[in-house]
């Protein structure tokens, strides 16, 4: 590996949204050292205009280290022209096209080890969907990116802050299609990946609280019977592997006594049990981890924010929270 | 309504569970004032025990004041014998029916005005199903002992701590049943429950944000239409009746959003959903309140914990929390 595998790609996201913004104040106050980003020139100077101060914008020839207060980009060829001059806050096929292009650069780079692992600013769904990029997020696209590199990795999404760590079993899907989704395999290989990638980062035994899906954990039968049918076997059957996996447990609760310390990790069946609890005291510090993948990827736990796109009041915290977790886990 | 009128009943739940032990606690600490206890006399002795210090418990022959540091004990007829030998921490059927028929005289004294509310204690739902009482919770069977006194009530199980309300459109049921429940006319009910009940509060226009089913509320589509079909149109209709309702809000920012000041109530689809945030901060701070009774009752936000029954090791907060609602709610 050489010295500038070192380096983070953080990948702009929706030229319309906030991630252009709080890319550039996070490299304005340091957050942001040993990064390239890959993205759009005209778009970080339009941002870095935004974060104020005194901030460079270079365009990089390759993969290179830059000095502070520098914003070194890598334009992937093929990005859409005029990105820069797309109005703030609005869906855009260009920008969505863009947005798209800039993950699948970081990703190759990812993939042949240039870079350490990447870090990805908020993209918009609707915007990825206007030219026809079928993903319902970024996990999605980067589990298939992944396979370009090897056979297709399986892969889940954890949010994470300083005191709750969530491994969810489903995402991007609706609650009822989520219900579904819910099979043996499913939950058994989140415990593993839960239980490998904690194992990677050096927690040699993790306890891993797995949340049933329905109130009261079924209530013994009385309010559903996913718990009794998929939920405990998978658990037993991890239990039968090694892996300190116990429940299931009732939803409500789980969550608290994993605050609390009873747990290191909560396998959550579905996008907003698990996402609920790790949003509710703040975004600002909520990480995203995908797990899974065959590099570190890593993003903050919120969206484009269109709604206050081109103001200059995005928080560049769960950015900066997220790069600290990618430079943990890329050591 | 006389001065007898101004007591609050509180029922001893289930006599296996931590129930009484945390009333007998709220006695002694003065938390409990102005109440009698529908209970069973020997049950509420063996609590005391476990409370400590100097505490007396005596049988009530009707609803009359108590002093201090004493628990007064209202017997309902029929209650079955020998519950104060019945071992900590299991279910059986006794204590199932015992705890039924102590909310069933509790709330048949609230309708006809003896006590001005009352505030339950655990009961545990596998022992209530024991003996073939077939309610779900309390929440279910005071609906249906309402509808003794007139009309059968709508009423909706609200959470409450110091900076979170959320009223809940399902409970207890599967969350493949509770998604079939989330209708038009459920979302919209449960609206105006809330709204009417902050008015009853002095609250006079309450910002009641209406959560979403799905993840991101949907996605415009992506991922489940319910909030286009059913949850957006009962949001309009809700406001076309001057009520100040917003959403559908992404269930997974709501709650947050809610806790820093945004809104007043949420509403939410879903049990874990609405019971997640409220929960994560600690079961000792959250109260239960079931709107839309025609007399108030609240209870803690917890269950019998029977891994601790016996133990002496219950925390009353959550009850003391329950009273003090009940006593504001009342006035």
């Amino acid at each position: 590996m050489t010295s500038e595998a070192r380096l983070l790609a953080i990948t702009m996201g929706d030229p319309c949204g906030i991630g252009p913004e709080i890319i550039a104040k996070a490299v304005r106050s340091g957050a942001a050292a040993d990064t390239i980003v890959i993205g759009d020139v005209g778009v970080m100077r339009r941002a870095a205009a935004l974060a104020g101060g005194m901030l460079a914008v270079g365009r990089l020839d390759g993969i290179e280290p830059v000095p502070p207060n520098t914003i070194g980009v890598l334009e992937p060829p093929g990005l859409p022209s005029g990105l820069a001059e797309l109005p703030p806050g609005r869906v855009d096929a260009r920008a969505g096209a863009a947005a798209a292009r800039c993950i699948e650069h970081a990703a190759s780079l990812a993939l042949e080890g240039s870079v350490a692992g990447i870090v990805t600013a908020p993209i918009h769904k609707e915007a990825l969907a206007a030219p026809g990029i079928a993903f319902p997020g970024h996990t999605e696209m980067l589990q298939s990116l992944a396979a370009l590199g090897g056979p297709m990795p399986l892969v889940r999404m954890m949010l994470a802050n300083d005191e709750l760590r969530t491994v969810l079993v489903t995402i991007h899907m609706s609650l009822r299609r989520a219900i579904d989704a819910v099979s043996f395999d499913a939950v058994l290989s989140t415990i593993r990946i839960a239980h490998a990638s904690a194992a990677a980062w050096g927690m040699a035994r993790p306890r891993i609280a797995v949340a049933g899906l329905n109130p009261h954990a079924g209530e013994g039968g009385l309010f559903g019977d996913e718990e009794i049918t998929i939920i405990g076997p998978a658990i037993e059957a991890a239990r039968a592997e090694g892996i300190e996996a116990s429940g299931p447990h009732p939803p409500d609760t789980v969550f608290m006594r994993a605050r609390q310390g009873a747990f290191d990790i909560v396998v959550a069946m579905t996008h907003d049990h698990g996402l609920i609890p790790v949003k509710y005291l703040g975004v600002e510090q909520g990480v995203n981890v995908t797990l899974g993948l065959p590099f570190v990827r890593t993003s903050p736990d919120h969206g484009t924010a269109f709604d206050i796109a081109g103001t200059g009041r995005a928080d560049p915290a769960s950015l900066g929270a997220a790069l600290r977790m990618a430079r943990r886990l890329v050591q």
